[in-house]
């Protein structure tokens, strides 16, 4: 492989939480233990808050509900999303660590096309912690993989790529797949036999993507103040565009900064697909709008001024106002609450550093007591 | 798979030609055989023209050598590279078919995975028939492939895609590196079981990427006139830049003309590494060079008027002269050479189509004698 400019040394177990929204039990984590147990995991408990939800023993986790991000972030607990999993980042905002890595409880471990399980999480720090070739395609996939490398062409000055901001990861089994494709094909089923694509890749820059979130990885301190959910679920007007909403303004900021942003392996196994009736109501306003939103972010330029992930973040929720305001008041709102989730990152995340990293934030203190964190 | 705007009737036998440059006998195509013996073939004989270069039994092919390509183009002959696999683009020039596909002769047939041999003629084929999506980036990879489609998020105004311009597949066994690359890592190899990644993607508007041309497929209708393998070889400064050449104009023209460039499957087997001592001679000022080339390639802005891929290919050329010029002569005379192989273009394909298709173009009566096409 080229030799990538960051020394690799997974698997950063003081450094990574495993952030997991959810309202139920997580029994999914059983199958995951050999590869999560030494981690650190930020549950975000959504719904009922009242609700007890049960943890496997044995994991090392704190468990956040909504009474908790009300106490947390007072007034600015407005721009965390209720009934949706975009109430997940509220555990990016609350983190201390470098590394995020995200996923849905309704996803399992997957196998490859050997039969052997699949670690997702070692693959996200694998592809957090090599460069991204974002300025110039390789059309040998990541040249910083194992038995690869830039092929001829690429030029040298380009090789030592960019950081590394984003790892998207993929899935087996149900496919993320919108409302209408689901009712479409209800029965398409990815399996590793089948569509099991052994790459990473770069996503090139200017180009934007649709950014799940089922399986996601990211470098906190790079681009996590960019990584807001958005206002969906309960009481907005759209659902299931948390992650894309997320995806095109973490995408224009890392074009802008210089960051990079890869997709591809690994894959999980997502086991069930959620009501395509449902996804329809939730999505309807979604389809419709981002047929404006993808070319406003397309034509996104941000000035030289924005040197900071929190910066661009600012410029863009006026830019939204702005542009995407006059088509629905709806955007007005987000972009208020896009300004409301930075004054609340900055003021979780002002906490003063008396070590180079801070291992036990003074506001857990205020997280619920209920249950027991092991 | 997503509908495809074009419908697919493979194999094309009637609308297809196999381009092979060549300086020896072709006993590759044996191996070929079951895949090309349907097809015609164009090789282009490089080198000593008074050489014979056998042909197996069984293909139907024209052949053309030095002395041809000066009998038919006369003084724009001095546009088609000696002594250089370049001399392939004068086989897309008399070609009248619709679709090209070439290859090297040291290229034979991969297997994949599960030992199956590959028939890379077929999937190019499928890929220039399906569309592309270079507006917005599908993490499920090739959304037109048979149980593939459009990930959530990916508008749908945009999933009717653009038509696909040219297909660029990729190598086993020897990967296609540069010489300091080869110099550094004598064996590394791509087998079938380490770095076969099942997956066609598109390559995003506005990247360009390095194109190889020993297994390469395109749309001559669409992108023919900018096929162009440059000055190389005998009497120039520069080698192994023959297709990256190529590979950089057609990608601003596919993306000015809104037509898409894919690369991926098909895999072959490429069979020897080139002398990488020999290969850094031919390099070095490529290599050099490139550094200037891509940021300018990276700034091309095509004017609106231009709307034919000649139009486009004549004001790529007064721009390589303007802002290339100053760097070294060799690309005024480049940008030269490119306006005589757009005049050789249009004058050896004005020929008056008396029926859709001409099947015999008259200039094909001119070619070498020896040895007789069968």
């Amino acid at each position: 492989m080229a030799h990538p400019s960051t020394k690799i040394i997974p698997p950063l177990t003081d450094e990574l939480d495993i952030v997991i929204p959810t309202i139920r039990n997580l029994d999914f984590l059983e199958q995951w233990r050999p590869f999560f147990e030494h981690y650190h995991l930020i549950i975000v408990q959504d719904g009922d808050p009242t609700k007890k939800i049960r943890v496997p023993d044995g994991f090392d986790y704190e468990l956040y509900n909504r009474n908790d991000v009300n106490k947390i972030l007072g007034p600015k607990a407005s721009c965390i999303s209720f009934k949706d999993s975009a109430c997940r980042c509220f555990g990016f905002l609350v983190s201390k660590k470098k590394y995020i890595f995200t996923i849905d409880d309704d996803c399992f471990v997957a196998k490859d096309p050997t039969g052997k399980e699949i670690n997702a999480l070692a693959q996200h720090i694998t592809n957090l912690l090599t460069p991204s070739t974002p300025d110039f395609f390789n059309t040998l996939y990541d040249p910083y993989r194992d038995g690869a490398d830039f092929v001829r062409g690429y030029p040298f000055s380009l090789r030592e790529g960019v950081p590394t901001a984003i790892s998207h990861g993929l899935w087996l089994n149900i496919p993320d797949y919108d409302a209408p494709t689901q009712l479409v094909k209800p029965r398409e089923r990815n399996t590793s036999s089948n569509r099991y694509v052994d790459a990473v890749m770069t996503i090139p820059k200017r180009t934007l993507f649709p950014m799940c979130g089922m399986n996601l990885g990211f470098n906190r301190e790079l681009i996590g103040p960019a990584m807001y959910f958005g206002l969906m679920g309960d009481g907005q007007p759209i659902g299931r565009y948390d992650d894309m909403w997320a995806g095109w303004c973490c995408k224009v900021i890392c074009d802008h900064l210089g960051l990079g942003v890869k997709t591809g392996l690994p894959y999980l196994w997502h086991s069930k697909a959620s009501n395509p009736f449902v996804n329809l109501k939730k999505e309807y306003k979604g389809i419709y709008w981002q047929e404006d939103i993808i070319p406003f972010f397309q034509a996104v330029v941000l000035p030289k001024e924005c040197t900071t992930v929190q910066k661009c973040y600012i410029e863009l929720s006026k830019q939204v106002k702005e542009k995407l305001g006059p088509m629905d008041n709806y955007f007005e709102t987000l972009a208020d609450a896009m300004v409301t989730w930075i004054e609340a990152w900055d003021e979780i995340n002002a906490q003063p550093k008396a070590g180079s990293q801070p291992t036990t934030p003074p506001l857990k203190k205020e997280k619920s007591e209920e249950p027991k964190p092991k």
